[in-house]
């Protein structure tokens, strides 16, 4: 067994969806205080704004960049604070926590919804959405999440959006803990709005959230916004009138995502990310199934990103000690959020690779045998 | 003259309000990713929460703090949002940019409003304030800036708290650029909300706000929040509830503020920095006079946090080439934000201090001449 010295418990690292582990590389940029108005820092928010584009795959096909100080709810409550019509009704699909958390924005802004509900563990069905769309001409948005980082699902959006589109509402894509990480058409997905966020498969720090949104659509929401900071639309006439944020940004998480922006490039993009990702999850999925963990969600929809494991049907097994014994090791893994089922998660996105995953596996290992849990 | 090479372009001292100048210690406490939901963490907010209790002198005086992802605006805005009453009724008194916004909010969220008007170098009259609540029973909301950062006037919080209270109403003071560096009396000035910032004087980094709010009085607002986000009770209950945020927090903002609350309080709390702040701001407006600059404000409103300076009636000067060349040798100054005159600001708030205030005033002078400005 490894010493538990390895890892000394003021570094650890994280095994969770976001903050999760970043380069030191990302950190040491936050070393320095950066003027919100000076020169060099619009030209970096101008950089950033482009990259995400570029990611996107959408430089110069419409789409244009806001980012928002907050986390990334805010950007979703913005999304649906600025991007709703008067009277406009809400198409909500929901199959974990944060869906529901759409629901709930719906709601407190007093917005008119209809919501089509799933098991954490199911996707949803593509027909389901087509019936209500073809039975609710009221409806005038759609919103769904591609990754659920309750399960790790992960959903049908571009499916979702060709029946979005081919009935003319507007579409929103929470991608909050997949994009960087898995592949985003967003022209073909007909996506109108997407919601992301610094701390997530970027592998920035947290501090703001982005939305790419086509331009077309946000020039169409005058007058909509229900809040003063979380509109879109003139966060981005911010922009556009002198490139700085309308309000005081984060200069240092700014100053760690054009760096992580950099060292996403550097790994190969979304591509590359993608496979250092589906390594460790890998590595994780078989390392966990040997010591007998089972998986929450069927194969078949588990994505690479997060996985949910069930609590072991051991009478020793007590999550908040397997918790603990881990962290003394240095590493922090994730609680559920699960409804029903009881589970804990591990994320493989950050700054992770083989050798943290089988480190974590070690302590694992160590730890179910400190508690006495044989399977 | 000095080298111009004393300070690299990399290595900018700001004499911004906010982001401001932060020591490296309070930088370097970000090199380290924490989880959010994690123990450690969580006992760095609830002493966070602690010590901004103990700054405004309400430790077990009924105020509680409430953490808010962000903005300082975003705290102002959750005020507005989640203090009103329905049918609510605020009096904003405005004299610049800050109160303004707070007028602004206050439409956008479609709520009823008085306004009381001064120019930007008055200090609103306590008289004034005390006739239209004499004359307005409806309303029920008081709202002004203690320390204007559109010019440097501190407003008199305390006279006009007094007022607020003899009528009963409820009031909020925007102490985003005063807090930590201007003492405040939360409980003899009849403060409900007091909103300030994380990076302002504390000498924290952006990322975040805070409220200190009257628990009594936050405890009466259920129901009214117009945000999902915004809503400082139900951020406060989250806090509460297991001692985090309801959302993804900037973690690495929050260690650096636990640091700088350090700093603040090594340095002799807020009677100490408020020592520092006087002297830079003395030793400034002293330099700059020598020069032949003039301050914006009349001597008995000016405070000593920032500082408006009238641009020079010269015909060689030219704001834009000013600042550029000051920031070539290192300085970042601050635009005006004033309706009529033409002004721009320097702050002395920030990890500045003697020295660095005498090393501007040298490049200033220099610029100066090599601009060919003679007074």
């Amino acid at each position: 067994m490894a010493d538990k010295k390895i890892c000394s418990p003021k570094k650890q690292l994280l095994f969770t969806p976001g903050p999760l582990t970043t380069s030191m590389t990302v950190k040491r940029a936050m070393l320095r205080d950066v003027g919100s108005r000076d020169f060099e820092f619009i030209q970096t928010l101008k950089d950033i704004r482009n990259r995400l584009l570029k990611i996107g795959g959408v430089v110069n096909r419409g789409y244009e960049t806001v980012l928002l100080q907050g986390s990334g709810t805010y950007a979703v409550e913005a999304v649906i604070s600025t991007g709703t019509p008067k009277n406009g009704k809400w198409l909500v699909i929901v199959n974990g926590a944060y869906g529901k958390r759409i629901e709930k924005i719906v709601d407190v802004l007093n917005i008119k919804k209809t919501v089509l509900n799933y098991n954490e563990n199911c996707m949803p069905d593509p027909q389901d959405i087509k019936k209500t769309l073809g039975e609710d001409s009221s409806i005038t948005n759609v919103a769904i999440i591609h990754h659920e980082t309750t399960t790790g699902i992960v959903n049908p959006i571009e499916e979702v959006g060709k029946i979005v589109k081919s009935y003319n509402k507007i579409y929103f894509v929470d991608a909050m803990s997949s994009f960087g990480a898995i592949p985003i058409d967003l022209t073909k997905s007909g996506i109108d709005y997407l919601a992301c966020t610094a701390n997530k498969n970027i592998e920035g720090v947290p501090g703001f959230a982005f939305v790419l949104v086509r331009k077309e659509v946000l020039l169409g929401t005058e007058g909509n916004a229900r809040s003063f900071t979380l509109d879109l639309l003139a966060q981005w006439r911010g922009f556009e009138k002198n490139g700085q944020f309308r309000f005081t940004p984060p200069t240092h998480s700014l100053l760690a995502f054009k760096q992580a922006l950099a060292e996403l490039e550097e790994e190969g993009g979304v591509e590359g990310r993608a496979a250092r990702y589906k390594e460790n999850c890998e590595i994780l999925v078989n390392g966990m199934r040997k010591m007998g963990f089972t998986e929450y969600l069927p194969v078949e929809v588990q994505g690479y990103i997060i996985v949910s494991f069930n609590y072991p049907d051991h009478p020793n097994f007590n999550f908040e000690e397997f918790y603990n014994r881990l962290n003394a090791w240095g590493f922090v893994i994730y609680p559920g959020k699960l409804s029903k089922t009881n589970c804990f998660r591990i994320a493989v996105c950050g700054h992770l690779f083989k050798k943290d995953i089988l480190a974590l596996l070690i302590a694992v290992d160590e730890v179910i045998e400190e508690m006495g849990i044989e399977y």
